[in-house]
């Protein structure tokens, strides 16, 4: 069988410490760049804000004006555009505030009598005037390379004038399916003994939605030859993903390949289901070799292929979207392997809809229980040394995306 | 001032009680659906597995004819496609199982010399064969109504033949900029006095990423006929987000003209920054005024328009993505407000990337200060009954996305 089962941290860490975050970059609108990652720091080319704005809406004065003024005896003011002393200019918010003025009396401490103001508080110098830069200097570092832009990051962009940034381009990841038993989808039905493909489909859209460009490539049948061929054709990748073949039986040849043209890191995981994913570098290029069953190659996926291609992406660590939720049946754990086991959420009657109650366990023989998959929210992560989880204890259930 | 400030909660409580989910729905392929909200139930019309599949690598048999086998006893059979008594045939995992046959030995409790193969374990019937059906069978409930489509569930769908499947349509929501000193992009720099218009690009690209089809509109000025115009223009979307005018100034004419064309629900909010909020209906369609002070109106955002929209595409709720961290800084709340302020993160050294370990507040003095917004890696929250957050506390920060 496998020569050597590796736990399933140590080949994580040893195959995402093989792996160079790609190079290349681009030059896009901020209009398209929600969720790309900066490639260089950005700084304002400009003031913000570029003038000196009041902060209230009522009227730009001389602060020395103002002295003395309370609620029983206001100062008097003539509401005019000029820039004599004993004058004010009715300003709103965001608006000038003209060079000679220092401050902003609100609306509320005034009552205007056509062109004379009553000013019923003093005020001193600054007051509700935003100073030009006082937000952002011109030359102020505003967004840093590696960070993951967000529509309010644009929106920053924008407001200081900046209409395209670079980014890191996405890295592209080939996918190659890969047995005689698999047919494409769009053609004829599959015959006894076949399947359509799916692992493809299923991996293309889960590494667009992690960040890169997928490209599905054409099914390969069991051969060592097609395969070897396969994987050299593929160029301007960043990554390769197989599917299939990547056990020890008769038919499956993928890891040797993988071996014959590069570096064969793992093969054999501690995880479960997904016991056969092999890791590999042909080119110094990642490869991920899941297995065909569908449960086990989406662990696979999960496990290894998401975070390689943050790690190409140059996308940060992130939390996963997880719940707290309690165990209604026992799940077990076996023992060497971290065991990804399917639940189910539900929210018991009369629990807010923030707090899901309940987790319940989902078939979990096989990994290719395919109706599994659709049915589970998320996934119980049980560690190697634990036996199993004991029903009525609380658990993270890491979600489904 | 405002007439009322209205509670957080209540007011988004009222507001989403008035909205209704939309009623289209759009059939697309299933390669396209990733994020789509399935608006019917989905039946599967085959078997899965469409034929008795073999489990193991190894030979089906008729399990009879093992009885006995041990091993130090092996049973003989003849390797052969026939289906006479004393006969097995190789199959591979995922293999027809044939008609004859009713299990599968392990090619690991096999000896194969040429023809003979050398059976050392006996099988009970059904052993290692996948029967017709066993996991999802024809005419049953696949995928519930309402369920958002995670890549998995595609692969799931793909395998039971569905090619295109009827998913809610997304709903319009148009986006109208208000304000005489906006300006823009893509023209002249703003004067002194004026602002690039960014609230409104801001809005287009959270909407779109919360899953609607956002269409911003032309800036309108404060004027309230012109803003009535522009509101009535609108047909086609589902909802209206307006930025700015919402306040009580003077160049405030926005709740009132939705007060004119519709009902206004709520004009002022316990939420700080974003008291200017006002939340209304015209023509029965949602409409948020969100303040046009970028902080403010994207906290009106993400507390009012973000669950309006989820609610209008029947999206069902899910947890924010939160950390835990611990206050570098005391940060204040305001009594009778919830108050959302903004946080960096920083991860102390030595500790697992994993943990995000110090929050540190950011200026929170004016809803204006963009530049901490693009800081920003979060909001905490600061409940309307509690005056502030010490130093060393632990706290959630919500992520901003």
């Amino acid at each position: 069988m496998f020569r050597k089962i590796t736990n399933a941290d140590q080949a994580k860490d040893f195959f995402l410490k093989a792996i160079r975050p790609i190079e290349g970059t681009e030059l896009i609108n901020i209009e398209n760049c929600d969720g790309r990652i900066v490639a260089e720091d950005i700084y304002s080319q400009v003031d913000v804000p570029h003038y000196r704005r009041a902060a209230m809406d009522g009227f730009a004065v001389r602060a020395a004006d103002t002295m003395g003024a309370n609620s029983s005896s206001p100062v008097l003011l003539r509401s005019d555009k000029d820039n004599e002393k004993g004058m004010c200019t009715r300003v709103h918010t965001g608006s000038l505030v003209p060079d000679w003025a220092d401050a902003v009396i609100m609306i509320e401490d005034t009552v205007v009598h056509g062109e004379t103001v009553e000013v019923f508080t003093q005020v001193h110098p600054f007051k509700n005037v935003g100073e030009t830069g006082e937000d952002i200097r011109k030359g102020e570092l505003i967004i840093q390379k590696g960070h993951v832009i967000r529509p309010c990051d644009v929106a920053v962009l924008a407001s200081v004038r900046i209409d395209k940034i670079n980014v890191i381009r996405k890295p592209v990841v080939a996918i190659i399916p890969t047995g005689e038993e698999v047919v494409p989808r769009g053609g004829r039905y599959p015959e006894a003994g076949e399947v359509y493909e799916t692992n493809g489909l299923m991996t293309f859209l889960y590494v667009k939605k992690w960040g890169a460009v997928p490209h599905l490539l054409d099914i390969v049948t069991d051969d060592p030859e097609k395969i070897k061929e396969a994987i050299q054709r593929v160029t301007g990748a960043d990554m390769i993903i197989i599917s299939g073949g990547t056990s020890v039986g008769k038919r499956d040849h993928v890891p040797a390949v993988v071996e014959s043209l590069g570096t064969l890191l793992v093969h054999g995981v501690g995880i479960s289901p997904g016991k056969p994913t092999a890791l590999g570098l042909v080119n110094l290029k990642p490869v991920v070799c899941m297995p065909g069953y569908p449960v086990a190659g989406m662990v696979a996926l999960y496990y290894f292929a998401r975070p390689a291609v943050r790690k190409l992406a140059h996308i940060p660590d992130e939390p996963d979207r997880a719940v707290r939720a309690v165990l209604s049946e026992k799940i077990p754990g076996r023992i060497g392997y971290k065991t990804f086991a399917r639940v189910k959420l539900e929210t018991g009657a009369g629990v807010n809809t923030r707090h899901i109650s309940k987790a319940v366990p989902l078939a979990t023989s096989g990994a290719g229980i395919l109706s599994s998959v659709s049915k589970a929210d998320g996934f119980v992560i049980i560690p190697e040394n634990v036996e199993g989880i004991s029903k009525g204890e609380e658990v993270e259930v890491v979600l489904i995306e």
